[in-house]
């Protein structure tokens, strides 16, 4: 398998560029090509450099990491955040979840809630939904009339670099999923008594408006990726494969930013425990 | 192996009874008369189960866990969060950790910083040292007089009561070392280039003090262990035996929470998906 490097990923989507998320692969073999029990195998080695980048990177506690999902329903978000990071210290990472805002968050800007949740130094922050959902939501279901929600394009990425300028390395990955793979997900749910609180029957409706999200997650990965924070859109109909894609480019991400245990001011030879 | 339970198990501070840490065991067989291999083994099936039921706790959304580690410096609170509580989605749990106050926090009470970090519905939530350093470390570096800090033990039990009365369940665990076994590892970490900078040369002033410690540790744990929130001092010399006991904990008190699924208010059979 040739080394892939993050700049020429297959599936990241080149700053600049244009996008129709729909003529993008929802399932691949190319990053991969194995099957599901070797490529099970091929985690567990992923796990352990997981594991150990994100020691370091917390020991070393000078850089931090965000990692930003967005997906569709049944897309995976939940499944890759338990698959990928729980490889990681629990005291090291932290995941923040963006549901429908309450009261106090509207009665601010959009970005204020998801300010206060941006990662420390030497923190791993996820984000399971985002900002932007302040685009699509908003415009998918009319909530806001379009010359309110075009200009967060904009916002998005001027705060966006800030983080970066300031010391943030920003992941973001679309989760891309078929209809039809959503159809199998979302019926499953039905089928399982212990899913079966998954399903929310206001996820049709979201599901009806499909072609829209469509239209709107093309423009936000055409508009808002950008050298300082990226999207990639990881063909995620297959489950195995997709915690691959997203473990391999998070162990890229992290061995970039070339960590190191931090250093002491003292000969620990002079030193003597009684 | 006889079945513990959480009212009569032997690590376990009883409410209203007189403490002695240093007459309580640093090593212990009873619990899990087995050598380390076995005990591994044994782990990895208590992993499972605490998986199954933090996914439980999540999917339920009503109950709350609030787990409380206190210990000595190199006592293990680090290595039993990372060994116990990876098995848990991250997206459930969240590790907050007490350093030393910023000037903010020093600015309110005691408290402020902590109530900001209690669990909410469906989460847990691990305290890495917590208000006990309120008492502690403030009682044995003699920061405020007694007048002050020895009302702390009525507002920490009452605190407590009250996020129990609320909903969320609280267990405190000490991770009991012995000097001996501190000794040994403030001197691993002196002697391995990857641990060096865990080492704090100030870590020996406490160190110096370890007598006034353990009688700050035992007035703690006989003043605040109450049965809305009882105190268990793990014997913690043993790395492998302590996370064993942890986890055996963590696993009565989630099993004690009677968890459900969430009932829907639809019948799956009427649901078609287009």
């Amino acid at each position: 398998m040739p080394a892939i490097s993050l700049k020429n990923h297959p599936f990241r989507i080149q700053p600049g560029g244009k996008v129709d998320i729909t003529a993008i692969p929802t399932t691949d073999e190319s990053l991969f090509p194995m099957e599901k029990k070797e490529g099970e195998e091929l985690m567990k080695s992923f796990a352990k450099e997981i594991d150990e980048l994100q020691t370091r990177l917390y020991a070393e506690g000078k850089q931090r990491l965000l990692v930003i999902f967005q997906a569709m329903d049944t897309g995976g978000k939940d499944g890759v955040i338990r698959n990928v990071f729980d490889k990681m210290d629990p005291q090291g990472i932290r995941v923040a979840s963006f549901k429908r805002p309450s009261p106090l968050e509207l009665a601010h800007d959009y970005l204020w809630r998801i300010h206060q949740e941006v990662p420390q130094n030497g923190e791993v922050v996820i984000f399971n939904r985002s900002h932007y959902e302040d685009i699509l939501a908003v415009r998918v279901r009319e909530i806001f009339p379009k010359s309110r929600w075009e200009k967060r394009y904009d916002h998005i990425v001027n705060f966006e670099q800030m983080l970066a300028d300031e010391g943030t390395t920003i992941l973001k990955i679309f989760l891309n999923i078929s209809p039809d793979e959503q159809k199998q997900r979302l019926q499953a749910r039905l089928d399982d008594s212990e899913k079966l609180w998954k399903f929310n029957p206001g996820d049709l409706d979201d599901r009806a408006l499909w072609p829209k999200f469509m239209e709107a997650y093309s423009d936000v990965l055409e508009k808002t990726s950008t050298e300082a924070a990226p999207w990639y859109a990881v063909p995620a109909d297959r489950k195995w494969y997709r915690d691959l894609v997203v473990a391999d480019i998070l162990i890229k991400t992290l061995k970039g930013l070339d960590m190191k245990y931090p250093s002491v001011d003292f000969d620990p030879k002079t030193i003597t425990i009684d």
